[in-house]
């Protein structure tokens, strides 16, 4: 991304957090990660967060995401002999929020993904969530996520957050490399 | 508490949940917490809860304080060998928070607490929490918080929580036995 459009991408991510009436700090709002997963399509495929508190015993984030945008497929592999990889859980603040986990496919899913990418998306049972509900993920298990039509604003509960551990899917991904400004 | 006022001190948490635009499910609202800590005085020291998730990794709530409402003083002590305590960051997201911890006493201190349980709030180093504002509290730390003269909504990002091994520093405080209802 050019930084004329992440500066674009991040003042519209304030404009969607107003809306919500959720507030962050001038530091946050500075600090705020504008990712498209390397793969420069943002308005399809890519992700608005704000780290609140990231430690080594829990984290806590808010996502922004613009209406239709996508987290592509990734899981939270293990990582040492006592940490079975991230565990995380997805409760809706705003908007409406598809998540796709392993399982029986849904059969006429909301979800709509770039056909160019299409392979990369495996996992097709839908979770739909709305305001006040929420999804908590076992580690290591492949998920991936669309805001509905108006956009979602998701906060984000977990356990410890190593991005650059993350296994994506889709080999063109960079996760790490394009938070990087 | 009896059956009535704990019916009443939800529906008023439920109003300032809806003022802040929180949405939570019907069956987190029958679910929310309500304590007076067993010291029969819920208007000056009580506090409700909504546990969104505690799991054997993190655990995160919506805390709804009324003005001037006091979580009354305590530390979340060692658990284990390998667990030195919960570890929490309060995040205010709506109105105002007093919180008080350990360190230099602050002069004018804003913090108001009953002439007769005084004796049980000893650390008087005040942080105002606005919203966007947070604070991470160490292990086994004393604190203690009040809500400003609006009221507060607090996030709380945090290790496990087992309210059950909290010390509080007044012996009059029954943390868990208040919430069985």
């Amino acid at each position: 991304m050019t930084k004329k459009e992440h500066r674009e991408y991040r003042n519209r991510a304030l404009r969607f957090l107003r809306k919500a009436r959720i507030t962050i700090t001038p530091a946050e709002s500075r600090a705020m990660e504008v990712t498209d997963f390397g793969l420069g399509d943002p308005e399809h495929i890519g992700l608005e967060l704000v780290i609140y508190e990231n430690n080594d015993r829990y984290c806590a984030k808010e996502l922004v995401m613009f209406p239709g945008q996508i987290c592509p497929e990734h899981r939270h592999p293990p990582l040492t002999a006592t940490n079975p990889g991230k565990r995380e859980t997805f409760r809706c603040r705003w908007g409406r929020v598809l998540l796709y986990v392993d399982g029986p496919p849904t059969r006429r899913p909301k979800g709509r993904v770039p056909a160019e990418r299409k392979d990369y998306f495996t996992v097709w049972h839908e979770i739909v969530l709305k305001p006040g509900d929420q999804y908590t993920l076992p580690s290591d298990t492949l998920h991936w996520f669309q805001a509905g039509p108006a956009g979602a604003i998701v906060s984000e509960f977990s356990s410890p957050s190593d991005d650059a551990s993350d296994v994506f899917t889709d080999p063109g991904v960079m996760r790490v490399a394009v938070d990087k400004r």
